[in-house]
């Protein structure tokens, strides 16, 4: 009896099996151990308590759909190496690497500027150069650089394995039935046309369900008012956080949040001195959180009321509207200025603030969706007969928010 | 159109409803809200990366089973007030109110000699006094002193809903099919016989079924040697932690932390000085964590160790055996001080060491499960035909363990 | 301990609760019962296996979620008595009652002219002289006559529970989870404004989704080329033996079904005769199937042949097509004609054939799906901002089919 | 793009996939078709609705694990041709293609003295004769002929994929999950030692819960007292129409069910006459049912009567007991005779009567379940540490039954 790899159980799809031993040694790797601690939803679990599954689970998942995916290809004849399917499995499971903590929040104060995209390549090449280069060919795909220019789209484009599965677990992990596909039968619908990943004619209804479950988990999900008041309400703390850092006040930090907090780094500071990204992946979700809950009973009154809002769940209230929200937002600024005069004008957009948020279901300027019809022919899904899929759903959906803050915050 | 109270997804059982004012009062209460902070599950992530759900959501859960299990004794005849079912609601809700972070862990250290029962129970008491007595029936279900001493075994029993609920969730978010219960069935079963909880005589398949789901998941999950090891290994980091804070060396701590590191507490301590319960109260998993992660460049090379290995997965190799291990241990322990010179005899037993667990799907002599048989007798599960639940169930199984530490630990 | 009526296990949704005498007598009427033999889905079992639920469990399921949708209008403050509700489970649990065997091929058939809607009326009527007029108010909400208008539109509407059931059902036992729709969070949406049914603003998503699955389910089960086929030969078989029986041929045939295969009814017919009614509800599956298997032996060749194909799963082969398709169905007729000579030229219909065939997933200028927006107007679901639900989603879509034999059918 | 097979949706694993051309000849051929029209669980569905799946479904379904298990040897390094597994598919596939509708009936009345084990037997050679031969190693297989003897146990013995397939199935179209059996886990804990089946020490408690999740489907579902009912009532309708057709009665029956209502056949007359196969082979639920709703209105009031209970659903009532139930069965005779005076002395026991029906969860002397041991030791399950399979759960465990017909038997 030989090893058969690592197995891992899964409640989303049962075993997952890793194999192969590059596959093995990035999971080891304390980079990716560390998105264990990082929530794959982020501050979502305010409203949907079971939404607390972690970065590191969604690549995993990731990974296992990735080589579901090739060896349909593979059955249906497509030529894949061992050494294809490897990278394209390596490059999944690398793709989510240089999320922070609360990526979303992070990026718009902490590392304002740097994208989760930027840290992952950085990443990426200095995990490459510690194992040899066994990461090169996962590297290219991820750059698009790769002759077989599929492994891509399976890594990022309309219909990738990072979508399928984070769809699929965020509504598993949220009780939001509204997100379920049928992603086995996607997998098995794919096919590759002239280097492209496509889908067989009769697949259309579940890539159509697909792009649909993704539109109503934006709404009712991602973009659910709560949530995003979350996100906001933690974007405002951290940015008065290095706000105080900077002007040189003290507040409690770990090392690596100290150096986020007095620095403005750029991804050249990344790339020439690798203690930015050292120190950057050291960071997770406990070591903001706790700090957060420490600044509860800093001096500045800003931070300290916003941090016992976070902590002890009294959110903003928040509303979303297609409509321009300037008057209510001057009714609530007057309403927030009676109940709390302490506070100083300036610091009222910290309180009381109005802001947009925008939603596209299917990118058609983007990568399409090429169907392989039976007669031979290729299409993008937007021009097949009885198309759900057309120029209204593509569309960028705007929506106005406000979020305020009122005398008695509910909570739950 | 009238308001419907909060009702809460559950990826397990759908909607949660939540309508009586002072469910949600409780649920509200910064203490109830700390328990989002804390897992359920401890350490077991890092065997089964699906396990993060929280001790909130466990509590949600339970609440709710409750509401179910009065409803159909309500439907049974079983003549229930409003006051007696909010009551029991409150109850469950609260049970769990007194755990802190990595509760076993921690028992054995921090707070050496404090349960998370007596925690619990001070905990209620004082939120009865900030809830003006609203929580008074809830505390005499709780301490067994109400009149329908039906409801207490419902909160704390064999057959409570506190097991139903952790049995359900561990087994959905771990994905390990087998501690699958048909919650559904056993509530629809339950009856009320001279003030006792019983079950129907048709539905013993499924208290079975019940009872060796929760031995299964024993063995499987509860006591994994890896996640054994894991939670072993966080108990010795702490253990040294408190050991060098005493000494008086300097270690990264939150204030919380530092007040349990540096004091040892009685149960009298906690009793006559509310500070003590007030720090105990905001600590959380994510505190003991980032501390964690922070002595991993300790000084001391004990404490630095073991946190490296926590922060890095990299654990303990532990093995389970029904027989003694001492001969194994001598043979570890020479293997450890030949690759680790460095480490002086007396701090080897933090990184080998030999111990024993133990379980017991039914405890006879505790509760019993009594069972409302067709022709109006009622007879123990024990003693009904052909019982699967036996003595040979009843006795507790103790496994010896050795937990030991090599060269190179092989992680995830 | 009281009795608490009739538990029946449903996969689908759990245990099923009929506490109302009155509804457990509809359950145990033998017209009722009659629909254990009849299944949901007709011929679609021979793509999809599992599909072989039964009418009887269909309307046991849309009667349990009558239950629940009327349970969360009563929570939201409209007034329903006890008599209301029974009502409106009755009228429900009745809806089918009407259905023949194989309804469709039946209706263009056997019973060709009389609709399984005319049946399931003077049934009903029937059974409430049986049973003393305890059935006037169902039938009232049936025929849209009952003061509380919304009843009616939670039994036949754009989103009533018979829709709700056979779309979770359907796709519960295909196992094609493209029409799985969240039913719990839409029956928590539903709301009473001006005495219809509406959906809170916040329930859109869900109606979206629900409305998007039905599409689907259309597509890819319902209208799937290979159960039209089969369907579409069910009816030429059927077809063919009333020719025959009406010609003077013998045929073998039960007394029930040679009374409609030498009978033409219409619906004067059988509101005059109640033996054609009684003959007509002791037809089933079975019996139906029994027959065709008997008729593989005919005499006739042609009814053997189709019977045969029938049986043996050796289906015509069907294509479906935007696309008229006349020139096809010259080609086919000839490469019909070189097999099989045998045949003269006025059967060939029953062996090559072309027609239409449609869906329109929301019947906008039907009943309208009323939304309860928050500033409390309301709106048509096509209106809202950023509509999927819009004309186009609207239109009825056809679609030509073509049936062809071939000299070896594939089967399975 | 090459073909793929054949693909079917299961609503229990997914898709299904038959790639082998042989495979795909056995579905094809019509005594494997004919298996859709024969439930796998008789009169089950009178008490479960939803217990309406057929014997193709369970065979294609054992067939898929069938082709997991060789997967995972495979993988452990167990030397399997394609041969080999095609073979083995074959052979699971094929398992079940003697049974006649109404199994367990139908061998205690119209074929009695023939069972469905040598029906199979004769059928699957047959059919080798039709394809040339190429069922000889599946046959082979199915005789434990085949020198792989742990392909034999995989088709057939203690952990075979045929009771893996019909728990999970039965359990997923009852309802009841007493018998969800983690089958994932199970085949993955799956390896060969000396040429046996054996499980890996760290399966044991999936096993476990596979001996228990049997133990419970006996006595909450196979034996549910309603169903035991009723399939004794259909064996004694099919022994009474016997009776009267052989004592030269005109009864209702098409031509195959005439001809073993009018024969007695034994093994041999099987074996010489190829045409009572080919009758047998006709047979379905459907002709049996039709013939039953023929017979309501027979001459024979004891026909009559007890076809209209079934049909009706006005079944037996039936009662198990550990004990003798000679007393009741008198009181039950005379209730009988007071309500029935119509009906003679002789033919009460077509009403009333008395008899045994036995379990057993694990049979001990039968094939062991064989435990490979971490250190390369093999134990059966019953010899472990603390086994919960042991003699007492392999004993057999009788029960008696007494079944009376009441003047009003209640329906449902």
């Amino acid at each position: 009896m030989q090893p058969q790899g690592k197995i891992i159980n899964d409640p989303v799809y049962g075993f997952l099996h890793f194999a192969e031993p590059e596959v093995r040694s990035v999971i080891e790797h304390p980079w990716f151990q560390r998105l264990r601690h990082i929530k794959q939803m982020g501050m979502s679990h305010l409203v949907y308590p079971g939404a607390v599954h972690t970065r590191l689970h969604h690549s995993l998942g990731a990974c296992h759909l990735m080589g579901k995916a090739l060896e349909v290809l593979k059955q249906k004849g497509v030529s894949l190496s061992r050494e294809d399917c490897t990278a394209a499995r390596l490059a999944i499971l690398l793709h989510d690497i240089g999320h922070g903590p609360f990526s979303h929040a992070l990026e718009s104060s902490l590392v304002e500027g740097v994208t989760h995209e930027m840290l992952s390549a950085m990443m990426m090449r200095r995990m490459n150069e510690e194992m040899d280069g066994k990461l090169t060919d996962a590297l290219e795909i991820f750059d698009h650089a790769y002759p077989k220019k599929y492994l891509h789209q399976l890594v990022s484009g309309q219909l990738d394995v990072d979508r399928m599965d984070y769809l699929n677990r965020d509504s598993f992990y949220t009780g939001v039935s509204e997100g379920i596909i049928g992603y086995d039968r996607i997998l098995q619908m794919l096919t590759v046309v002239n280097n492209e990943l496509a889908v067989e004619e009769k697949g259309i209804q579940s890539v159509e369900k697909f792009i649909i479950a993704r539109r109503l988990m934006y709404w009712q999900v991602y973009l659910h008012k709560t949530s995003l008041g979350a996100e906001l309400l933690l974007s405002r703390v951290l940015k008065r956080a290095k706000e105080l850092v900077q002007e040189g006040n003290t507040l409690f930090a770990t090392p690596a949040l100290h150096h986020f907090l007095s620095h403005r780094l750029t991804q050249k500071d990344f790339e020439e001195d690798p203690r930015h990204l050292a120190l950057f992946a050291s960071l997770d979700d406990a070591e903001i959180f706790t700090a957060i809950k420490m600044w509860q009973s800093a001096e500045d009154p800003v931070i300290a009321t916003l941090s016992q809002m976070l902590v002890h769940r009294r959110l903003y209230k928040t509303q979303l509207s297609s409509q321009p929200l300037d008057e209510l937002l001057e009714a609530k600024v007057n309403e927030f200025k009676k109940y709390f005069p302490q506070f100083s004008n300036e610091v009222i957009p910290y309180f009381v603030f109005t802001g947009v948020t925008q939603n596209s279901a299917y990118n058609i300027d983007d990568e399409k969706i090429v169907i392989a019809m039976k007669n031979d022919t290729i299409k993008d899904i937007s021009e097949v007969d009885n198309a759900l899929v057309t120029q209204a759903l593509a569309q960028s959906i705007h929506k106005n928010y406000i979020c305020y803050t009122v005398s008695n915050n509910h909570i739950l």
